[in-house]
């Protein structure tokens, strides 16, 4: 029994709100070049009397030492162990969430590479000489206009960075177990597509001939004139959190990678803007409609990814400054936390533990005085793993039964 | 391998004794309106000079956010992990030990409610009016006699509160395999006894008949002219302490539910009275017969659910005058600790992480000065899951070899 089978075997109902807000990358590293980490150095009085009337504890995303990319990162927040095979998140999928395409589930997701062959379609070059975004974009319009009256899948394109795009592809009984096209060496054509599995031979076949006239499409290009596909994937297939716990869960993320992650747990998307205020006040509008409010904040992730403390620091103490509002909501518990660090000075995703902040009538008033990486070691909730938070929320909100007799 | 097969890998012999001495609920919340927990409001001494000179931790019973019935509490604190499915205790059961009936390996434990049907034998209250327990004894006693001269089946029936009675059946070949009779609606007979696995065929046909007998007796009863069975349970098929870890266990509780869960786990129950200080004199007289105690004190879960923290408080301090003579014993580890929180101002089980205490020549001595929920975060022991706590015990207790060379 995975750990959700075993919440989902104990949910009840309850009229009760539970708040995650996750500061995007908000764990940082103290240093002898950092001595404080962004949330020691912010001003956040409101964070520190939540701190002070909660509990605080720790994350660890996935496990110890192992960096999260943001899918599984949220995963774990949304109480899904992010290492079991049904909440593998594939590249394709994530390339095209993170591009903003919708993704329906039985869709299927692929990365594509343009690519160079010479006259006899041997490969020159796998990345069609790195061309600039712009020319990608407009191979792409080719690619697009070429597909319009291929009838048997629909084919979406969007361009990603310089000779990358992605593909959703949608169509009856379609399967994602097709082999990656790009043979990842020069001097030979790229692979012809191939079922991974027996069940997406139709998929190989119909996909081929699209395949076919998007090359011919192109054929003249000095560059992209070749289409090399990567990291077929769909949808991962996991229980929507309402099915799990009875939850109404709205997500509220103003960039698309998130909303894809959310949506793919169940959750309702529902459009705001990217910054705290603007979110803050589509919560509050649409507060009676849902029990479980995701709230993603992106800029503390973007800071630390630029290696901008300062940046850093101000996105926190915006955060701060909301949540006098989010507060008059009177949400049952409130977490604040994050998916992992982004420690300014790596200027990257790091495996760190995450602080974790719960507020709310159940939780433990512990000693902790403030918000930040190092008050959270002497809290109440200990260390603890991502999806393990799922279980506190679900309990602090009364939606627990008690295991056993 | 689950961990207790891996502790009983490396068990070994020792002349050494181990003490469990469980205070049933006694971890408990800091809040707004409860400034200090019962265990730091309590005068303690003698907790706390343990405190001192031993380890403090915590215990999580079941999982993150799980609130565990005391037996799943329990289980937990003997070494297994009441996850597993060989651990599950079922209704039948627990209400029988609950009532105070020993339960036999192979016996069969159901709930019953008294239930009323109209002249066509179709339920018209599956609680026979909630009759009050007076009567339900009456009726007891009738089906008791009733089945006086049923010889293919030994069937104890106690009565419990209102409409509800236990039956404990015993014969060969018995399965627990049956599904419940209660329909869960009106206007419909009660359900046929059928099987929900093969082998149980032949149990169903003779308690068919024994149902008969038992409702021709009632038949002319106002109320209580049916019989609905539940939850047909056997104890958990769990190894031995004793065959897993060579211990000779002895359980001194003094309330049914606690011995039968003991029971269950191979410890032999030893009579004893309900408060600490009858328990520790039973304990004294057995000294030399057994090499692991488990104590139990119910008092403190008790003044829990009634919301009483200032009889929480006194049960604790009854605890520690009770100390000195146990520790005259000179027990080699000596843990003290709950099988679950009960905060008072929940009145009710809780899942919050419960507090530990250590006590022994191995036990390393950490900076905690008291016992108590705060206290224990900074403790050597650290969070564990409480099942984690047996091998702590028997390593303390010098009962562990080496894991591999």
């Amino acid at each position: 029994m995975t750990h959700h089978d075993l919440l989902a075997r104990l949910a009840q109902p309850a009229q009760s709100r539970i708040v995650l807000l996750v500061l995007d990358g908000v764990g940082d590293l103290r240093t002898g070049a950092q001595p404080a980490t962004a949330l020691e150095a912010a001003v956040t009085p409101h964070l520190d009397r939540l701190a002070r009337e909660g509990s605080l504890g720790r994350l660890v995303p996935v496990a110890q030492g192992v960096t999260p990319g943001s899918g599984p990162g949220h995963l774990g927040l949304f109480g899904y162990d992010s290492r079991l095979p049904e909440a593998d998140i594939g590249r394709g999928v994530l390339e095209a969430l993170g591009l903003g395409l919708e993704i329906r589930p039985g869709a299927v997701a692929v990365r594509g590479n343009f690519a160079t062959a010479d006259a006899d379609g041997k490969l020159t070059d796998r990345r069609a000489g790195r061309m600039p975004t712009e020319e990608s974009r407009r191979v792409c319009d080719k690619l697009r206009v070429a597909l319009e009256s291929f009838e048997e899948l629909s084919i979406r394109i969007e361009p990603g960075e310089s000779y990358r795009f992605v593909l959703v592809i949608e169509g009856a009984d379609l399967s994602h177990r097709v082999e990656d096209t790009d043979p990842q060496r020069l001097g030979v054509a790229p692979l012809e597509l191939t079922a991974a599995a027996p069940e997406a031979a139709a998929t190989c076949e119909r996909l081929s001939r699209a395949v076919e006239i998007m090359e011919a499409a192109i054929a003249d290009e000095p560059a992209a004139n070749r289409v090399l596909l990567r990291g077929f994937s769909r949808l991962p297939d996991l229980p929507s959190m309402g099915d799990l716990y009875g939850l109404k869960c709205g997500a509220f993320a103003g960039y698309p990678l998130y909303r894809g992650v959310a949506w793919s747990c169940g959750m309702e998307v529902v459009p705001c803007g990217k910054r705290i205020g603007e979110i803050v006040e589509e919560v509050a509008k649409q507060w009676e409609r849902f029990d479980y409010f995701f709230l993603h904040v992106k800029q503390t992730d973007q800071a630390g990814e630029d290696g901008d403390l300062a940046a850093k620091i101000r996105a926190i103490e915006e955060v701060d400054a909301a949540l006098p509002r989010l507060l008059e909501l009177a949400p049952d518990v409130l977490a604040v936390t994050a998916d992992h660090s982004t420690p300014a000075s790596m200027r990257s995703h790091s495996w760190h533990p995450v602080p974790l902040l719960m507020h709310g009538a159940r939780c433990f008033a512990d000693d902790c005085r403030a918000f930040h990486e190092a008050a959270a070691i002497q809290g109440h909730l200990g260390t603890l793993h991502s999806y393990e938070l799922m279980g506190l929320l679900l309990a602090a909100a009364g939606r627990l039964a008690k295991y056993g007799a």
